[in-house]
Formats: structure tokens, sequence, C-alpha cells
């Protein structure tokens, strides 16, 4: 019987497959603060790089970054109704400024006149300062963005995908025009998708969410919806047209071109270190973690085998020079000289999911070769390169590891998706699969009793229909294709 | 009588006028929570800058990123008795997880058993995590760093220099041996005075803190102090001997090399959005902000001059052209293409502080010619400077500028630091001058009441004394030296 470096495996328990993945990759721990996690150097490596990539993109489409205070005032978040009821069940609350000493025990002290809530969204803070600034239409377009820390005081957290405060990127743009402002939230889209397929090589569907699902005070909410290996739906980004919503509740006004005054439009949208949970449940094995090299903090791990203590110099010196050499091919890599073993070394990099292993012990170092493996490959598989022109062979490698990755993720997603177009159908997909379904749907269809039944959702309208069907749970005509899964 | 662009002078009103200068260079402003700030685009790109240089510093120099709570266990806080009475007076505490609607009014909803404080730094919860991590000496060093948000309640806030809320980069290490943690201590002290004088352009001195001016819970808190062109001193990066404090308080113990167990030795220090505050103090002059090249978030504006409408194609494609050729030689650069006359662009670029100016119009174009200015320079002096080799002078200029206003700073600094050696050479400094003075100090004389009364503290004992003097105010031999000035 093979053996795996992670127990259990996913076929029989995803989720704490999942959880053993984090652990033995390193990513991150549960820390004591409830919902809240300590991300660890290698987690923090993989949102340092899609922070890296992604602010590129959002910096050559004209965005600013700015940092905008962690507290909102509660009369801001009175003003937009659907803000509210959104967000005032799961938020912070800060009381106090002072702490007092009494018999050794800290307690609360100074109550603050007002309280404030430590954000889980930035838009109304946005707003408010906005509505000073924005006078002309000359003013407009403002493109800013920000990279912070947030908090939805969560319940049942879970890594990456669920935590009371975690780490994202919130966009927020103000538009003359509804055109404009509704052109750019699906722009913000269109990015996120080609980041998100392109780097983190995981394939999303596009959709909008139904009303029910829509952000806190959105007249839009787009979605990317990504297919986890266990069937599971995970949203991967939004992007919401927010109309006037929040142009009316800040008074975000301007003059427009023709000298009228006119409230504004607004966008905001945003990615987080839940793509770093969607990483992990696309790409994954029961060895570990596999990372897209083009999303990897470091793509090689050399692992010099030091078995003969007069070549130990020889090899770590042959080590740093192939290092220097991968660098200036743009490759990135590290050498692991902890004080273990060859093979202790092997498996731990292939649990933290380094896409290319090079060892170089005596042996190669007398063939002036080196022993290459991909960790898409059989652990035990390994191929002899020669040192010369090592990096064009190696660029060659994680290249092909980034395609196969995609490639694998999209033909599972393929396979473990159908179109019904009957109750049956439905009954029949969800009774014995996990995966999305893909069905006619008319807006007047609420949620159908069946979909509570199986515990799945409608996870989004697709943008990509074009064709006129019968709604099977309304019995109407339509244009609407929904995407309907279990979700994270 | 030449006119300036920013009233008051900072010749009449130092401090006003440095408020000006955050006004109309657009860096931030005040925000609607009290003491807290929004950091604009201009502002957060130096903040950007910053990080960018610090940060692979940092990594070259071993260091990880991770990313703790935001929110801190009172016990945590409890722990390290120094460290309570550090911070318990100004921290924001969180007490609630919901807020509930009455009568259109939200208020806090649900207690939490514990309160929370939101992390005014994150010795305590990095203490708790590595207390389970560090067993063996094999383990160590531990050498993490987090860039983030932290919260001291500030009652006075100024922008930069004191908000409740700031960014920060914080450093924390664990080492094996007293001797190694405090050479790292160093280390990083010296990393620090690096980044400061040769990016920032602001000369520091290096020293020690007094044990009243220490950082709560440390043994021993070096610093770097720099004279803004009042002669106040600016805290400008600290750096913390932890010792065994929090190994003790938190129980980081390992196995040590001869089988015993051992309490680690800690480090910590950091940086933050106050840096931006001492640039700014530092070189700007009456015209607004002066950015040294190497922390200037573009450091060329290219001033299209669009007088003839046949012209303006040409003239756009040839800036863009420029700015092209710019940025392969690592220039950075930007097109103002904003709808504003020429005068105006001049002036909101001296403004903002952008170090070259470059402006194209109709008579540079049929010259084949660009007229370019220094922000260091009069705003009126220009140069012609042909388009061929023009990265060249560029890259020349920028050095330029770069230098002379490290050496303008360091030349101020001078003239505003002087020896003194009685207490009447103390009167006589204090009542007639702004700036430094450096005396002989023993560690017996407590603060003497002529430091209040002039309002000025000990900045730090300097590291670099090495002769024997007499102390003025216990009158006693000793080798320490101390900085005194009046502080931000």
């Amino acid at each position: 019987m093979k053996e795996f470096a992670i127990t259990p495996q996913k076929q029989s328990n995803f989720s704490q497959w999942y959880l053993e993945i984090i652990k033995e990759a390193d990513l991150a721990e549960h820390s004591p603060v409830r919902g809240c996690m300590i991300i660890k150097p290698h987690g923090y490596g993989i949102w340092e790089k899609i922070q890296e990539i992604l602010d590129k993109k959002l910096k050559e489409t004209d965005h600013e970054n700015v940092y905008f205070p962690l507290l909102i005032p509660l009369k801001f978040i009175e003003k937009e109704s659907n803000h509210i009821k959104g967000f005032a069940k799961e938020c912070a609350v800060v009381t106090h400024h002072k702490l007092k000493n009494i018999d050794g025990k800290l307690v609360p002290d100074s109550p603050l006149e007002e309280p404030f809530i430590i954000r889980p969204t930035s838009e109304t803070i946005i707003g408010n300062f906005y509505s000073s600034c924005v006078k002309s239409y000359r003013d407009l377009p403002i493109k800013i963005n920000q990279w912070s820390n947030v908090m939805r005081w969560e319940l049942r957290p879970r890594l990456f995908l669920r935590t009371s405060e975690f780490l994202w990127q919130e966009g927020h743009t103000i538009h003359e025009t509804q055109f404009e402002a509704k052109a750019h939230t699906q722009t913000m889209l269109d990015l996120y998708s080609n980041f998100i397929e392109n780097y983190l090589a995981i394939p999303v569907f596009k959709g909008l969410k139904t009303p029910d699902e829509r952000f806190p005070g959105a007249l839009e909410t787009y979605c990317l919806e990504a297919q986890m290996q266990d069937g599971k739906a995970l949203q991967a980004a939004t992007s919401h047209f927010l109309g006037q919503n929040f142009s009316k509740a800040f008074n975000i006004s301007f003059l427009n071109r023709n000298g009228q005054k006119e409230f504004a439009w607004t966008t905001s949208w945003g990615i987080s270190t839940r793509l770093i949970g969607a990483i992990i449940m696309s790409h994954s094995d029961n060895n570990g973690l596999i990372l897209p090299p083009l999303i990897a903090p470091k793509q090689v791990v050399l692992i010099p085998i030091l078995k003969q203590k007069n070549l130990n110099d020889k090899i770590i010196s042959l080590c740093k020079k192939i290092k220097t050499i991968l660098l200036e091919h743009s490759i990135s890599s590290f050498i692991d000289q902890k004080d273990e073993n060859g093979g202790e070394k092997v498996w731990k990099n292939i649990k933290k999911g380094i896409p290319v292993r090079i060892e170089i012990g005596p042996i190669e170092l007398q063939k002036h070769n080196v022993s290459v493996s991909c960790r898409t490959w059989d652990p035990l598989k390994k191929i002899e390169l020669p040192i010369v022109r090592l990096p064009d062979n190696i660029l060659l490698l994680l290249k092909n590891i980034q395609k196969d990755l995609f490639q694998n993720a999209l033909s599972r997603t393929i396979k473990q998706t159908i179109s019904i177009y009957s109750l049956n159908d439905f009954h029949n997909f969800f009774s014995n699969n996990a995966g999305f379904a893909i069905s006619f749907w008319h807006p007047n269809a609420n949620n159908h009793p069946l979909f509570a039944k199986y515990k799945v959702s409608i996870r989004c309208i697709l943008l990509s229909s074009q064709h006129e069907g019968i709604c099977p749970f309304s019995k109407q005509k339509t244009y609407n294709k929904i995407l309907i899964a279990k979700a994270y």
C-alpha cells in the first residue's frame, strides 16, 4: 500500500485534509483570539506574491493606493440601511480607550462618547471623505485601492476561508456616469479572473449574485466562483456596482457637464487571504500543498546532500552558484541548509508545495549534473539535468507545472459540472454527486425548497448565458442560467 | 518682496507651516475618527517607497514576514508588568461583537467574555505563540517582521507624528544567547540609520534611552534622533533589547547546547509613518514639500505645455517617449495631463516636492530640447537639456539632489548642535537657541529642574562618547554624553 505524507487523505475527509495541509505546509495557525489567525512566513509569502502581482495590475490601470482609518463611527454605518443590516450583526465594537488595573485584573476604562466599529469594509468612511473632495465632473473618476485588515466577527472560523480578521485589498471608485461605473465593475471582475486563472491556476465562473446574496448596499454584485476538488464552490472575488446608494448617503455630488448637481456613481471590489484557501483546495494532493510556480514565494528549493564531509563545502558553494544563476533568470530559489537529512528535507519541501526540487550530492557533483523533481510528479521520480543550460530547463518545467495545474483544475471542474433541465435532474445530480449544476432560472423563482434539502445555493447568475430555456423551478421562459452548488 | 507658495512661512510659525505643507502637498488629512488619519495617494506613495526599500533590506538579512492578529487578549498584557503600565493608559478596547438597532440608533450588543485591546505593539501575542514553537537551540534564532497598523490612543494628535492609529514595521527576534540578542538590537539600529541617512537624507544621532524613556518591558532601548529644521528632535527609529522579560512572561524556553532549559533572549524594533513627518520637517521649504529622489514615489514630472493645438499630439507623444526612456534607466516619472495651465502645474508639483520637473512645449519641441528644473533650485530657474542623453543627465541631477539634501540637513544639524559643560552653558544655550545640546551626564543625575524649565529632555545617551568629563548636573565624573533637546 502506498503511503502519503498527509493523513487523512482528501478522498476520506476533505475538510480535515485541508487543515492538515495548512499545518504540514506551515502556513498558518489559529490564534488565542477567537476567529483570528496567525499567518506564518510560508503562508504570508503567498499573500505577498498575491499583493505584488495584483498591486502592479491595479497601478497599471491607474488606481492609487491610500490608507483610511481602521475605526468606523457608528453614525456612518447608520446612513445606509442595507449596509447596517449587513454588518451590524458581526462587528467588533470599540467602546473604551483605556484600561484600569483592579486587583491585578485589567478592566476597560474611559468610555468613548461614541463607540466605533473595526472596519468590516470601508465604503462609509471613504464615502464621507470624498463628499468634500468631489465638486465637479473634472474631479472624476477617482480610483483608489487599500491593502488592509478588516474584521467581521466569525463564530465558525476556518483558517483562510472564514476568519474574524482577514487581510484584503479593497478598491473603491467614483464615476461621473452610471455607464462608466458599471463598466468599471466589470473591468475589475475581468482583471480578477485573469489574475486568478493565470497566476493561481484556478478556473472561475463569472456571475452576478442574486438580490439575496448582494453586498449590503450594492445594486449589483458580480463574483467569481471557483470549484474546489471536493466539488464545492468558493467565492474567489467580488465586484460591486453601488449605484448612487453610498453617494446619496454621504452626499458625494458634483456639477455635471450641464452645470447641474448630480450624485456620483460608485463601485467597490475586493479579494482577500481567502484566496490562499482556494489555492490549497484547488491543487493540493495527499502529499501536501502544491503551489503554482507564479504564486510560489520560492519556486525552487536547492537541497544539498551532505554525505561526505570533504565534499560538503563544494556542494554548498555549487548550490550558491546555481541560486545566483537562477536569480539572473528571474527564478526564485533558496538553499535548504537546515540540520536535517536529505529525506526529511525532500518531504518537508514536498509538503510545502515548492514547485521544483534540485538535489545536489556527491554523485551529482562528480557528474556535473543535478537531480531535479517537480512537485506535480511522483515523489520518487527524479531526472538528471546538466548544470549547463539549467535555467532554461527549469523555466520550462515551471511553465509546464503552471499550465498543468490550470489544465487539471479545469478538466476536473468541467467533469464535475453538469447542466440540469428538470427537478428530477436536480435530485439525481445532488443525491449522487458533488459539483456544480447549471440550470435555467427565472428571477421569479425564489429559492426552491430543494435547495435547502440538498444544502446547496445559487452561487450566481452566469454572465455567459445567451439562449432561452425553461426555468425548472418556476416553469417560466428565461435567458438566465444559474450556477448551483454547495459553498464554502 | 518675494512670494512663497506656503503660508505661514516656516520661520514665523513652524508648526502651522508643517500642517500647510501636508495640505498643499496633498499627503494626508485628519479623519472623523479622532486621532486617526487618512493617508492620501501622495503620502501613501512615500510610505510604499519606505516599505519597498526597507522590506528588501530586512529580507536580505534573513527576516521573514508574518501576520499576527490585530486584537490582544487582556491577560497577555497583564503578564509583563512594565508592559501594562506602558500601554494600559492609551489603548482602544473592544468589548462587544455586535450592534443592535434601537430606534434607528446603533448600540453595542453581545458583550465579549474577555475584552481585547487593539495592538499597540505585538510582543505579547508573538511571545505567546513562540512559547510553543521554540524547543531547542536548533530552533533559534527566529527573525520575523510584520507590516501592520497599530493603535495607541492619542489625545493630542498631529498628522504623521502622533496619531492614534499609525502604520509601522515591527521586527521581533528570538535568540539563544544574550550576546547574540544584544548584537542584533544594534545591527537593526545600524540598518535603520543607514536607511534613514542614505534614502531619507536625514542625518541621525545614535543613542540609548535613559531608563525613564525605555520601551515598556525592555532592558535597553536604542534610538535614532534626528534634528528637524526648527531644532527640535524627532525619534526616527527604536530598537529594543528585551532581555528575558518577555520570554519569562510567556515561557519561551529551550534546551540549550548543554541540554539545560533556558529562557530565550528577545529583541524588537520598528519604524513608522512618523518618518513621513521627519522627511517633511527635514527638507521642505516655503514653497512646499521637498522629497529626496530615492524616496519620492515619482522622481520626475513631465509637464506638457499645450499652447498650440496643432502641436499638442506631438508634445504628448514626446512626453510618453521620454517617460519610457526614463523608465528604462530606472527613473520613475509621470505625465501631468490634468486640465490646468502650465503655471498651475508647475506650482502644484513644486508643492508636492517632485524632485525634477521637465517642461515640454512648442519651443522645446522645435529645438529638440526640454526645460529642466530641480526642486532644490529657485522655482524660476530652468536649464535646457538636449533630448539625447537625457537619462544620464537626469540621473546626475537626482543624485545631486539626494546628496545636497543630506549635506544641507547635516550642516544645519551641526550648526544647531553645541557642546555644553556647565549649567550656565545650559541656560545660555536654551534661552537663546533651538537645537541640540550635548553634555556629559552621570546616570546618578536625575532629570535636573532645568530640563522642565526649558521644556527639554534627554533624548538619549550617545553611543559614540569615549572620553571622560564632568557631569554638570551631578558634578560626577562620567564617560556618558547625552543629547538634550525639545522633542516631537
